[in-house]
């Protein structure tokens, strides 16, 4: 159910109810406009990725500032980014059931919306639900290029379903994503960059054996913050998927290179419950404040302090330095493990400029998991 | 925000859109009536924890058969449950912050709230808040007896704290909370009854110094799903806070001994979105889908699938029987690898009775964190 904001405009940082998931203003814009910078005057185009953010205002953002759209991973997100004016969606994603096809070639009634496929089966049941709302939709493939969740091998197998697409008078072939979503967290610089080199290779020789078949220029989609720049150097590649980078969390900032351009930007605000022992305090954000699926929080400008557990509404903090500790009531600043599944608990963001609350963001597309 | 019911009553399972938290009505009614006949008789009560189902017809539910009320860890939680017509509301933590307990101490005017302590500071703003609403609040002070979270040491810090409550005229010294969260998950019984057998022996002593100090016949309250039948035989709780028994989780499946007596009753509900390859599917039901904090989840009734790893919107699964693999488009349900978190990501139960929607309930006190 949707919660009551924890927040009012114009508050100071304290006065906000905690936990409260925060957005720094300034490092976001800053966020917004490096990634604006990297890809001005080329023929790059982001397409932002709004199952990070799940917000429209973002959205337009990100638009604002050069990207040709976002994309999202379900069509609930679509609809409540399109029915917030986002218009252009791409659902990086199969979508296979009945009702959600026939709701997705329904948004594309009101937007410009595309959609990933890897089965025959999928292509036939859009093209059906297609002709059925009078609508031509652009469908793109995903291509496996090594990440091993979805996607058809590339070469042969994506011509073979791009034909498949182009039989279908009210679908249309848009291009394919390939996107390696596990190599964005691989740490190392040298092992990233082996891995984007391999399927940069995989994705080059499937734009060729489509060129051959007659598939000229198509859109080539994928990439994320953890290697973006390696996909936007290839020449291959005319779309870039990123989205952490708007926000930046543990998980990236532990990744060599690029990524650390960009700034901590999102925060769990939290209090401080308990302070049972010297070296001990508790907070009230545990896991149903934030993520802990890819590592436990860190504590922001606090190296003394570290958070060593979660519970389901408490997080244990470790004092090193008794001198320094926290008090009873004391707020701290959570920078979340991983951002995305962290959005997705919260109604609201609560966004700060100078220590004051300029702004409260509904969070349009928490929840919309259909 | 409030997302819309995947499934309406009437519908048969495979209509429902997925992912979905769903509740076979039948489990969940036998896991109530399990609980309900272990106390039957006794003079220990349930206080059965909302935390894990935040709803306001499961605690009902639960009073129904016997329990005296329903604790909840948040504020926010007490609200929702409390304005949906729970009248007994123990808040089993800490509450600091100013506005929270301006909130709190409205709640104690609506119904019977309690809340607990563990510091001196937190007594004297609570007696403040709650003399200026007119109410008389009952406070438990909690006792760490071997979670290593919140709570004062056992023995004469716990009578120290009772008697600063008692010294609030607004505040109503109520007993204590003694509480071993860690030990809910030791697997090995004999390990599991080990701690549970030292923690009690730290809750008598401090019950007996209580007694002592003229603080005679407290409510004594803890346990969970994990150690529920120690603390009733140990003679010196008289509440149990057991929470999971009504859904139990994977987790609570590696639990040896007395959880088995309760069923899986909560799933998600989830579709074969992709088959890339004969041994792998992959699933709509990720991260946001089902919280992997306690390990991933299990596939109801399918040993021959595994699940083996879940991104933020995606499930992958491992199919061991090529000959028995899912097709594109088949439903599987997912038993939880940790049901509070799970439930904390929905706002709908859709309950389900021989395969059709019976209901569908709200999760009223979802995202309720503050």
């Amino acid at each position: 159910m949707t919660t009551i904001p924890p927040a009012r405009v114009g508050m100071s940082i304290d006065q906000i109810d905690t936990p409260a998931l925060v957005i720094d203003l300034e490092a976001y814009e800053r966020n917004l406009d490096r990634m604006a910078g990297k890809l001005h005057g080329s023929p790059v185009r982001l397409r932002a990725h709004a199952k990070t953010h799940k917000c429209a205002i973002i959205a337009r953002h990100q638009m604002a500032r050069g990207a040709v759209g976002v994309c999202c991973q379900k069509v609930a997100e679509a609809e409540a980014l399109i029915h917030a004016g986002v218009n252009n969606v791409l659902v990086s994603n199969q979508i296979v059931s009945p009702q959600k096809i026939a709701r997705l070639v329904a948004l594309a009634k009101q937007a410009t919306v595309a959609v990933c496929v890897d089965h025959p089966a999928n292509v036939r049941d859009l093209g059906r639900a297609a002709a059925s709302a009078d609508v031509r939709l652009p469908v793109l493939v995903e291509v496996d290029i090594g990440a091993g969740r979805c996607g058809t091998a590339p070469g042969q197998p994506t011509v073979d379903l791009a034909r498949a697409i182009a039989a279908e008078p009210s679908l249309r072939f848009a291009g394919i994503q390939a996107y390696h979503g596990k190599a964005q967290h691989i740490y190392a610089l040298a092992d990233r960059r082996a891995a984007i080199e391999a399927s940069v290779m995989l994705t080059r020789q499937t734009v060729g054996h489509l060129k051959a078949a007659g598939f000229n220029s198509p859109t080539v989609t994928g990439a994320g913050t953890g290697t973006y720049e390696l996909e936007l150097a290839s020449g291959i590649y005319n779309e870039l998927q990123a989205g952490s980078y708007v926000f930046m969390d543990v998980d990236y900032a532990k990744v060599e290179g690029s990524p650390h351009e960009f700034e901590h930007a999102l925060f769990v605000l939290c209090q401080v419950m308990s302070r049972p022992t010297p070296d001990r305090a508790v907070v009230d954000a545990g896991l149903k404040a934030h993520s802990v699926d890819s590592g436990l929080p860190r504590v922001h400008g606090r190296p003394d302090i570290e958070f060593v557990g979660a519970s389901d509404e408490h997080g244990t903090l470790k004092l090193r330095d008794p001198a320094a500790a926290p008090a009873l009531g004391d707020l701290l600043r959570l920078i979340p493990g991983h951002c995305d599944p962290t959005v997705n608990l919260y109604d609201w963001y609560v966004c700060i400029r100078k220590n004051k609350v300029e702004a409260l963001w509904p969070i349009i597309a928490r929840g919309a998991i259909t």
